[in-house]
């Protein structure tokens, strides 16, 4: 039996068991290939199986229509940050973002090194303690696209709506795709980085409409060009094959669960665990964001005060809890409650909280 | 004991299966962490000891001055097919190329996306069958850089020397990296895709000096900037980080062998094992490539009907040689030995030839 801890880091996560168990069984020898599942050419009837599950469970998890592509691209977001403004302003239009946070900010640089760009709204004044209603977003006429960041891991806040706009709705949903419903034919185009809730780190789920990929522009480089990458169906050069092949094993494991809506009724089970404690004790634990926009997949909270914060993240990993350090830029306790972590995760890190402010 | 076949894929290829042995007992709990090596985040002490390892190792065995960098990026080769114009053409200058098969044609094309391209040398009339001498380079005085392809995976052919050039010399090396001992130093940048020699898919190995760095254009999106990601030491955002896991464990594979000379001894005898049967039964097996350029990792040939090449290619997988296949432009039989490729496995594959010959 392996030894395993509660990890509530923020990304890359934690994965499920039975995943690591099947990639574990089969790593030397991928079904009776004679070959590990990294050996195998990517043109190979066993590899492209591998893709066309991973395509084909997008499309059930997510009840995608025809009319959407399902690519498997490198480079994180951050790649995504670039290639959006790229591929879609070329044409004219302004890119319009809504920022609410850190990575939000980053996709609003990266516009700007790249064409026109508006920001519709921004929660920096207030801290980024919640996201927009849709009527304080100010979007011009000629957006191009309206870009959000479904849930903002470092601050802790997550839309728990889908904004009513006009322009095409991109969303960045990296840290919650695949742990709630949305009402995703509401999007054009959302991605997301496989490592919190997909798989390892390596590659990148983008899912968009076909009429963005024909808007794309044609004298990009090729990797660059969603045309390119949808043309060729992820597989214009060497794809990250192992990552794929993680990431179908967490699409079954989602869907072998019930879907969506089963693992959305479990992760509301987990936040409510963490948010109770929260709120049933204001005056030792801090939530730091309004409760409407609270992220049901990063709970960030503050202690009375710093030494104790660090004792919380030193007694809790003592107590095979890891991960819980808030990011650098915001100090405090962040807790990831991706996907994988498993109820008795949640159940654990309450407990833990109730017993480590009774000592305190 | 696995079922385990000797594997000539020309990338996803076979890897050392010590390495795959290491991953597998490691992948629930990677060195006591209680996580696998995929849960870890990028900025544990963990994964930096994995990446700085890495870092380290290329240096090592690459023998790399600290004037060199030492990058672990996304997106393959082809990648870095746009990101070489687009950090360096944007002063002014010509994209140099030298075209010796289907790879560099890519890279070429990418340049010619974004900037002013010179063909140096094509092979196309002479259908690839060799590499050219450096008096066959006609450089222009404004060249930004001289790119080469050092090993040409679909033909066949491989440079055995490094071109005296007076601008800077920037080489694809993703079909014989760490396989040969080469000049390194008198190459710029040199950068390869993991899946050959290096590892599983997923990763891009960029080494280039700092003067390089410093040319790169400012006004490039931040994930496609040399400066950017040397910067951040390949920590601009989440890096594939199981891959370049597996990197590091092949890379300490060649070292603990006795690095590239070692690797370059042995890669010798098993060229010359399946090059022997070519030039001793030259009535059957007909070698497709000028001898001096003869590549030492993908060995192409042809038999003397195809209906005999796809029997060969039947049989042997029968005889648990797989990946045996020419590329489908070439056709013919293509074996590829990257350094993972046992001595054992060119033996089998040397006397398969036999024997096939004889009842042929």
């Amino acid at each position: 039996m392996a030894h395993r801890v509660f990890n509530f880091n923020p990304g890359p996560s934690t994965l499920p068991l039975p995943v690591l168990e099947t990639i574990q069984a089969e790593l030397l020898d991928y079904r009776g290939s004679g070959m590990s599942v990294m050996e195998l050419s990517h043109r190979s009837p066993e590899f492209e199986e591998i893709m066309d599950s991973a395509i084909a469970l997008t499309r059930e998890i997510f009840d995608l229509p025809e009319s959407y592509h399902v690519l498997f691209l490198t480079g994180g977001a951050s790649q995504q940050f670039a290639m959006i403004p790229h591929n879609f302003l070329a044409q004219g239009g302004v890119g319009v973002y809504a920022d609410t946070g850190s990575w939000s900010a980053k996709a609003i640089r990266e516009s700007e090194i790249v064409g026109r760009t508006h920001v519709a709204y921004s929660g920096k004044t207030g801290d980024y303690r919640r996201v927009p209603a849709d009527d304080e977003l100010q979007i011009p006429a000629d957006a191009a696209y309206l870009h959000i960041t479904t849930n903002n891991t470092i601050k802790g806040t997550q839309f728990h709506h889908t904004p009513a706009v006009n322009p095409p709705l991109i969303a960045d949903m990296s840290s919650d795709i695949g742990s709630i419903r949305r009402e995703f034919t509401r999007y054009a185009m959302f991605y997301a980085g496989s490592q919190k809730n997909l798989g390892p780190a390596g590659v990148t789920l983008v899912v968009l409409r076909d009429d963005l990929v024909q808007r794309s522009n044609d004298s990009l480089s090729s990797v660059l060009n969603y045309k390119t990458q949808a043309g060729k169906k992820s597989l214009y050069n060497t794809p990250p094959c192992f990552p794929i092949y993680a990431v179908k094993l967490v699409l079954e494991w989602i869907r072998d669960q019930g879907g969506l809506a089963a693992v959305e009724e479990l992760n509301a089970r987990k936040k409510e665990l963490i948010y109770g404690m929260i709120d049933g004790h204001p005056e030792f634990y801090r939530g730091t964001v309004e409760p409407a926009s609270r992220s049901w997949m990063n709970i960030t909270l503050r202690l009375p005060d710093e030494e104790l914060e660090q004792r919380f993240v030193a007694e809790a990993k003592q107590a095979g809890l890891v991960g819980l350090k808030g990011h650098r830029s915001v100090g405090g306790i962040r807790a990831s409650l991706y996907n994988a972590m498993p109820l008795a995760g949640a159940q654990a890190l309450a407990s833990f909280m109730e017993r480590f402010m009774a000592r305190a």
